[in-house]
């Protein structure tokens, strides 16, 4: 049906109402007496949701623009450092080192498995001269839908003593807890159109002192991803260069909704949601990608055999109106992935169970009782 | 009064209700059978409003992310540049080729006067071992509300024969002829908050032949701002990393409402408006500050003596709801800025300047007959 779409890929995520309506809003001027109050509710808020005290500054760009502005700020050519890649965006972050001249050393895991954090403190304790600069790691990784062990590998990395830890938290800022400050995280990269319930277009890095040291002496050539630049203007809740106002006045909305709920039950209901889906996806006998210890509360990636993956996300596109994400690169056509992050509540994953079994039966895949999945999805819903 | 503001301000300019309604729709999947054919009718449409065959590439970025990406993606350090500057965007063209290694010639005029383009033809002519690889020259300059020559200039660095040509559009765009494929214009870079008529977020970027094949061989380290990845990605109607595509839905509508106004129409619209605001402004006694030979049909800045131009700015925007721009850096506090570019029709001319007859009386200035100002107006309007 037309204008019936919901999306349950891992990104552009649902966005709520509220910041719909934001967004239609005329633009208000972002050097202007209405906008500096609102920036500096949206740069507070940004500090609340990332745990932090840290400079949290926002850029007009995807989240990628956003990490490599976290990983070009604080290096120089020929740096050395550690890339955990096991997956898209894992393996993206070791082309922005390679574009940039680092010298990156990458521990890769297969995709749909966690980084092996015993790689990770292997090479920095082997690093006797502290050579090892930074640490880049994927925490939610989108393409596997997989939960790479940060707590561990910063563990390793604050063993260490001199790297930086970086952390990709495209899909798990908001999602799963990622306190900075206690943690001691270095730079953390997000982006708007996933746990912040808003459309593409504005990312987020935040930065600790430390990284700030580093930036005094760093020499990769920048302007547009220069952070040194936002920071100074963020300290007058200004920007050096246009924001994307529309997006920071629907950022202000769901920012007071995300305040309203509450970080400990917005973790919470994503826990839920993952635990249903996977839940509902094992009662459909269909195999689960990233295994139970390291799933995304973000993302369930599903590797179903008997039936293929492309027919099923078409059938729920057509006859339900459901948008799954497809597999990326090699695993196209191999897994489909369910978005349950952001604006996502538990009758949604009842509703794309519920479809998904209807999709099923309509394939011809048997292997089920019709209602188990969506049983399984409410056994965890009521427990 | 509340949600009264009108915008007239260089940019975020006003949005038309169409853009605004397109914005609040749910987002859709950037990687979805509904983006694609979208994305195909932008991009056609933005070669229209370019007129050219090049491709025009679209970033998630400000101008300044645009204008950045057009320079460093086809230069190597050390490479030697001309750069025009009188105003707060040339310089920052001098600074990003600072940031990047650049060695960058700087031609200056003092702001609100145009560049010489005399100068440009002396460098280029002397330059018999062709080292200059590239002329950068910002088109209307937004600080001053100066229009270079830009055809002048051009016609010099074709007579070169080896320099590319990158231009920053920001606010001509759209708002004045500038016809790249019949002057071969190389590089071409402008914001949507502009003569797009819809919210900052987007960027744009159109490339020639000629700045593709240096793209071969340029050196500058860059991943976000790689073109080559957009230009790939752009013959699927598609994004090497997630655009904003609420914005992009909303640059949908207004391209359409610009093909239906059409290009000569929306020049000779621009044009009107700055005339009407130059004669208004003279009829009022006050200095304009940029010569009428080099006036910007986006933005006019007056400099107002005996009467103080922030003065003027509060009680425009306290009394009568009017968003006008101040100067920037030294020029603050000496000039006020009207912005006339975009969704701009005759009666907002008309309400500008009849509101600032009004606070001009306010603040006890009577070198003018009052109605003097919206007189000479309605004049060019019925010329």
């Amino acid at each position: 049906m037309d204008n019936k779409l919901i999306l349950m890929i891992p990104g552009p995520t649902p966005v709520p109402e509220q910041a719909l309506l934001a967004l239609a809003k005329h633009p208000i001027g972002h050097r202007s007496s209405e906008f500096t109050p609102i920036m500096g509710e949206v740069f507070q808020n940004l500090k609340w949701i990332h745990q932090t005290q840290n400079d949290v500054l926002v850029l007009a760009s995807s989240g990628t623009g956003a990490m490599e502005a976290g990983i070009i700020n604080f290096l120089s050519p020929g740096d050395r450092v550690l890339v955990g890649s096991n997956g898209k965006f894992g393996e993206r972050w070791g082309e922005v080192c390679q574009a940039y001249g680092l010298n990156a050393d990458i521990i890769t895991a297969e995709w749909g498995k966690p980084l092996d954090t015993e790689q990770f403190r292997e090479k920095l304790e082997a690093d006797k001269e502290k050579q090892i600069k930074a640490v880049i790691v994927t925490h939610s990784e989108t393409s596997t839908g997989v939960l790479n062990d940060l707590e561990t590998i910063n563990r390793h990395v604050k063993a260490h003593g001199e790297a930086l830890i970086m952390v990709d938290a495209v899909t798990s800022l908001g999602a799963v807890n990622l306190p900075i400050d206690e943690w001691g995280i270095d730079v953390v990269a997000s982006g708007s159109q996933k746990g912040y319930m808003i459309p593409p277009g504005l990312a987020f890095v935040s930065v600790s002192a430390k990284a700030w040291e580093a930036y005094k002496t760093a020499k990769l050539p920048k302007y547009y991803l220069d952070l040194g630049k936002y920071r100074k203007d963020a300290a007058k809740n200004s920007f050096p260069f246009t924001p994307p106002v529309n997006l920071i006045v629907a950022l202000q909305a769901t920012l007071q909704m995300m305040q309203k709920e509450g970080l400990e039950n917005i973790f919470a209901r994503h826990q839920r949601l993952k635990n249903a889906t996977r839940e509902a996806v094992k009662a459909l006998s269909l195999p689960l990608f990233a295994p139970d210890s390291a799933a995304s509360p973000a993302i369930t990636a599903v590797a179903p055999v008997q039936v293929d993956s492309e027919q099923i996300r078409k059938v729920l596109k057509k006859k339900y109106d459901i948008a799954m994400a497809g597999g990326q690169d090699h695993l196209k056509g191999k897994i489909f992935r369910i978005g349950h992050l952001g604006f996502v509540s538990d009758r949604d994953i009842l509703t794309a169970i519920a479809s998904l079994e209807s999709a099923l039966l309509e394939l011809g895949y048997d292997a089920f009782t019709p209602g188990a999945g969506v049983a399984a999805a409410a056994k965890v819903f009521n427990s």
